[in-house]
């Protein structure tokens, strides 16, 4: 099949795993690209910020690009926004506190002013192309989320972003159930659909029924109340608010993300309060603790954030105390339990009352269930479905429901990152697969660290090093220095010297037995290494160097 | 109040924290010590491989220690016991099933021979000293496990075990309901009892449910159906057995601990097994796939293990084909999520269907939630109450039970381990802190491994390391040597000869700036650390060495 009369789908992350969402799609040498996103680092990932996706397939196709589209402000589909557009050049286009949201980051980055940002609103229609790119409001946990109704000369592709169905939604913005039905009439060809959820049975419960839980532990607590959430969500953000507001609290935000988000939003109308309704830290301390609410950072257990800060009495404007009520209005990322654990714990030994998950309703998902899934595919009902958004199992088990909704077998594909997918009048058909890797950012370096570092740092981590140094008279082999020998995470050197001086003695052994000259850095390797592990049962990383003078 | 007339109780582990289930019950001059268990590292503790108790305490008392008593044989209630009696002597009580565990430990550590096993049975009474101490039989995830009601000078102390009241338990043996109601009549001063699963509502469900689910799979799986249990779980292992019988099935083990448990369960009579029934590995790969079952370990997506191996395609014996279907039951502890949803991924790729925690039933707790501690707590009404087995949340929780069931705030004591208690006619006082931090095991290390060390590796894993040496005349100061520079985990050192050339260049102006030469050493550090976090965005760990000849 000829590139120029088909449609190619290209998911370059967000599908197979969760975060970096971006994905091509393609029509003769026509190219957007929707969304931009990072991934936070797997625990094995040692010492790594941020993940990207690899965009080399866009980069070398840079010219075709037309335009970059994304349908949300979370990190997970905006966050490599900067990385892209230092490699490439062209328009985004988003809503309006999408937009707000991605400034931020450009600004950062220093490249606000050589970016072309478009404001788009649900509804709008836009020319891009073969493409014409419709915009949809979909509920999520952020405000002003959007869905794709992309028309292309093969058909047309719905891409859902991510959604749920929330029946009673805190902003009054419902998903767009009228469009939806309205594409489905039409007849979609394609649909790419929000997998993250699909293990939870049911429907996603309304953004509103935490408003019921804050009401109730409002209504109960005598001293302060702290809620904890993502500083994105500007709706959670809202019922704090609303629920502090009618019970007589006042409310301050803590944690510079929270500080910065919660601003923006309140500044483009996202978050509605009253300038007099804020506090200031001096007030978050000093006011009669029944007047107090706080929003903070920290709800992952996050080392350096606000509430992790708060419970281990290390906060600079925030003590806890006893009487002190803590909402964790969130639910955990698998990974980060072991550290929220441990903040709740300690939350409960500096005197305060903590509610999370095990123990009332203090979250919702922002993406939907089983049978908000279903629904989407039966208002749209494609003839071929992409489950995209979810890690392995979440695209088999969405594709399960895809088929117990009537889509034939043969016409569900569940990709991984870098698998294309071709379509045309004839049918959908797996193409080649292109690089999608993942790229590691730590520091200042954007995928310099691979494979062979992070198992170094993993070696390290484990068992630290030991170097030993010796220098060798260049014609006599006669020892001038050392050995000397160095060490880190693997034994407390200030109680090892008998040790390190057994350490040594290896070395001039290694050093007196007869052999090449060339061979003795390997000698003294080995013979150190099985010394360790003999005495220690530990295999620290084992430097020798041997210098000649 | 002197030690003589009072009784004491001292918890040196599993209190304040899940693991390392340890106590000391003491009066007078006589001590008896409660269960030996360790802790499997947290995600921070690098390359630590176990952590048990600091027994000083026990090791500073021991001509009082008259004996070592646990109660069931999981590793957080036995697995210290060959640290402790290398340290102490005393003779060691237990059920049979525990004491089989206990020895497979104290033969690989060499201690077999010098200690006392004496097997004790539900109902015994064992005179101790001061002490009568009497066993009653508790369901639990493994068999053979009791409680304690220990008769004391001065009252009647219960110390729970790990429990759940079972309605209908697979090995039919209930939890001890009338000797908890009798020990309730006769008057008990204080209950010690589990809090692990305290913020779980309701009653925990019977074991037998599980082997409902089983018998569903069972009954609609194709392929060969694979368990992935805990090893010490005989009740799972039992029920997997059931269900296999039943459909026709041939079970195999797979893993070394699981193949261990279930022979020695099996001999001791604790796991009924045909040998007829017995699969070889050839068979579990030979034998028609309806006639095959598997059970084996792996289900926390421990990376070694069987079911992590098969997952990734790189087990010896059992590889994974599309019909298969997978079993994992168990839930997630907590801090192992990212490696089970990993194990989970693999499997769907490898074709498998998969059944965990969140599709199905396929697990329920050894421990009570909260109605059957709430009837612990009922049935033996004891005048002071001391929560233990639990991380902090779980113990302010479990206090919140006690108090709803009637217990009086001021008799209900949440101890940090080390924080010892006082009761005697005149009632319960908190006593003096005794020493009972953590103590890291390491390869052969035990205790050696310590903040420093810990927070060296942390450093080594986030952003490796760097060592610059160079050797300079000791006259002249001219440099004969180098500078060399070794790193690892820090860049990708093949691609970053210019980086490497750069810092060579940073400790050559370093040394050429005049001044002492004591402070050459801390000079280079600063200049290379400086240029290492100006051109990555890293820190390395940086060690000079500056040799003088």
């Amino acid at each position: 099949m000829s590139e120029r009369d088909c449609l190619r789908i290209v998911p370059l992350g967000g599908v197979g795993e969760i975060g970096k969402n971006m994905m091509t799609i393609e029509y003769g040498e026509e190219m957007l690209l929707i969304d931009a996103g990072l991934m936070f680092p797997k625990n094995d990932m040692l010492g790594i910020d941020i993940v990207i996706p690899d965009i080399s397939y866009v980069v070398e196709r840079q010219e075709q690009l037309r335009a970059i589209i994304l349908t949300h402000g979370h990190e997970d589909h905006i966050g490599a926004l900067p990385y892209v557009l230092s490699d490439v050049n062209a328009p985004v286009y988003g809503t309006r506190l999408t937009l707000g949201l991605a400034e931020v980051k450009l600004r950062e980055h220093h490249l606000l002013d050589q970016v072309e940002l478009h404001t788009i609103k649900p509804r709008d229609v836009l020319p891009l192309g073969p493409f014409s790119v419709e915009f949809f409001h979909v509920c999520h946990s952020i405000p002003d989320t959007v869905g794709l109704a992309i028309t292309t000369p093969v058909g047309l592709v719905v891409h859902s972003g991510d959604f749920k169905f929330d029946p009673h939604p805190v902003d009054g913005q419902l998903t767009d159930y009228a469009k939806l039905q309205e594409l489905g009439n039409r007849g979609v060809l394609l649909l790419l659909s929000d997998s993250t959820n699909t293990e939870a049975p049911g429907s996603t419960p309304s953004e509103r029924e935490i408003g019921e839980t804050f009401e109730e532990v409002f209504g109960e607590a005598q001293g302060r109340v702290i809620v904890a959430t993502f500083a994105s969500n500007i709706s959670r953000v809202q019922q704090v608010i609303i629920a502090a507001r009618r019970h007589g609290r006042r409310v301050g935000f803590v944690g510079s993300s929270m500080v910065k988000n919660s601003r923006m939003a309140s500044r483009l109308g996202y978050l509605d309060i009253d300038p007099q309704e804020l506090l200031t830290s001096e007030q978050m301390n000093g006011l009669p603790d029944e007047r107090v609410a706080i929003v903070c950072t920290g709800s992952q257990g996050e080392p350096t954030s606000a509430l992790v800060r708060m419970a281990r009495g290390e906060h600079r404007q925030i003590n806890l105390r006893r009487g002190d009520t803590v909402i964790l209005s969130a639910d955990p990322i698998p990974g980060n339990e072991e550290l929220i654990n441990r903040t709740i714990d300690n939350l409960f030994r500096a005197g305060a009352d903590v509610h999370y998950h095990l123990l009332s309703h203090v979250h919702v998902s922002g993406h939907g269930s089983q049978e908000d899934q279903k629904l989407m595919l039966n208002l749209t009902q494609p003839r071929y479905f992409v489950p995209i958004h979810g890690e392995y199992r979440h695209l088999v088990l969405h594709s399960r429901l895809a088929r117990e909704s009537g889509i034939p077998e043969e016409n569900i594909f569940v990709l991984e990152s870098g698998q294309s997918l071709e379509v045309d009048s004839s049918g959908c058909f797996l193409g080649k697969r292109v690089a999608a890797s993942r790229v590691l950012v730590d520091g200042l370096g954007v995928g310099d660290v691979g494979r062979v570092v992070l198992r170094d740092r993993h070696h390290l981590s484990r068992d630290g090093f030991l170097v030993a140094i010796v220098a060798l008279d260049m014609d006599t082999g006669e020892i001038l220095v050392g050995p000397e020998i160095l060490s880190r995470g693997f034994v407390y050197m200030r109680d090892s010297e008998e040790l390190m001086e057994l350490a040594r003695e290896q070395v001039w052994q290694a050093l007196e037995q007869v052999g090449p000259r060339s061979a003795v850095s390997a000698k003294i390797k080995d013979a150190l290494g099985e010394f360790c592990y003999q005495q220690t049962g530990r295999r620290p990383v084992i430097l020798p160097v041997v210098m000649e003078i």
